[in-house]
């Protein structure tokens, strides 16, 4: 049987609260057994991009990433956050090392390319390479990624941090039971989105394609779920979206989402 | 006998140049064997610090690091110029992991205490943690570390390039013969600082107090040396000290400055 491994995503909100952030680490530091953490962080990044005078677009909740923003990003991302997380996790006796996509060739991506837009310097993963993840997992290492690839070519690349997690889960799932779990502000998937109340216990690929028609499931959480179902398609056993605050709960099904095969 | 383990660290005007950086990092990618590079980056640190309207301050080339500077140093050394080298040495064939002192507890460090100046969030190293850079080292790693410590409870620290390349090199000489190399933007140690064909050959703990009480050496080179000293004390081979240019040279001592036991 394989052991089991846990990808927990951690983006918005929770990244930018100070207080919020440091008792989610202690949760995930309290957790057994191999675990790996994938962080975004745009709204510092967009902080920091305007302290610098560095104008920032968004299309549908995607960063247009031009050399300056990549910069920015490679900065705010892979240096001030993820060090940061990485520093706070040892002081929680979590013994954390953290990875962009460059780091060991981990995650290879290519430029996008995109009929209409010109997304800028955004990667789309082609390959994760299990090995060296594999290798630090079993040392006990809780890996931490900032959502950053590269092209092989010594470009970085912005890659959505969903999609990052997304991708790790999948090729991890060859060789661990993996649980995908994306934490946010909210407390699930919500039926109504001015309700906290209101969460959708289960969705199905059926019943995500009738929630997204209804206009019930849309915007940024809609890429969040066709990442779920990629996830569970290659292999991984369970996905589940929810609030930071009940990171416990969450990796056991006990709180938020869950993203099921039919 | 022990394998042979190359520490190598660039810093000044070499990484600031993009072009020599990247000539640079095709040369350290084709060395054989096992290798580590550690960066500094203070010029670009300085120059994001500016655009930031944050101001700098030095002590005997020191940087005093408040709060805000410390936050712009985790930013550029962990973020922008580390993840960018990992990103041209995987381009140049050199599978790169970058690291601070906090991945995997590597360097462990406390807050200077000094009797007169506060440097702020300046760290002084405790601990090197060979075991996980061993473990990198014997998969073929390449590792790539920016002048960060942590200090276990949660404190990212800025520290001296030069130091933490001493550090690991005495750390992993328990482990390996370790040849520690220093890059910058000179020849080597000069007796006359505006003539690059001055370079002195060899240096010996005596010579070195005698250059230093005739003022040859002085300043920023005084550190470096006293490092240097400090390394081969601890069981390193050889020190070398030359310009980031010749580095096949000078990793076989066949440039620069050596400094050597007496």
């Amino acid at each position: 049987m394989k052991e089991s491994l846990l990808v927990i995503k951690i983006g918005g909100n929770i990244i930018d609260d100070e207080g919020k952030l440091s008792l989610f680490l202690k949760d995930f530091a309290s957790i057994k057994g191999h675990k790996i953490l994938v962080h975004g962080g745009g709204k510092m990044a967009t902080r920091v991009a305007e302290v610098m005078g560095i104008s920032q677009q968004l299309i549908d909740g995607r960063r247009i990433t031009d050399a300056e923003t990549l910069k920015v990003i490679t900065m705010v991302y892979a240096g001030y956050i993820n060090k940061n997380i990485v520093a706070l996790l040892q002081a929680a006796g979590c013994n954390a090392v953290g990875l962009c996509g460059a780091d060991g060739n981990v995650i290879k991506a290519h430029k996008r390319i995109h009929p209409v837009t010109d997304y800028g310097f955004v990667g789309d993963v082609d390959e994760v390479n299990a090995g060296l993840i594999q290798s630090l997992v079993e040392q006990n290492v809780s890996l931490v990624f900032s959502p950053l690839t590269h092209n092989g070519q010594g470009l970085l690349l912005n890659t959505n941090a969903d999609t990052i997690a997304q991708e790790i889960a999948k090729a991890m799932s060859v060789l661990y039971e993996v649980s995908l779990v994306y934490c946010f502000e909210k407390p699930g998937v919500l039926m109504n989105a001015t309700d906290d109340n209101s969460v959708i216990k289960n969705i199905t690929l059926t019943s995500f394609i009738d929630l997204k028609e209804k206009n019930i499931i849309r915007e940024g959480m809609i890429p969040k779920l066709q990442n779920a179902f990629a996830a569970l398609e290659a292999g991984v056993k369970v996905v589940t979206i929810g609030h930071a605050d009940n990171l416990q709960q969450l990796i056991h099904q006990q709180s938020g989402t869950s993203i099921i095969n039919e």
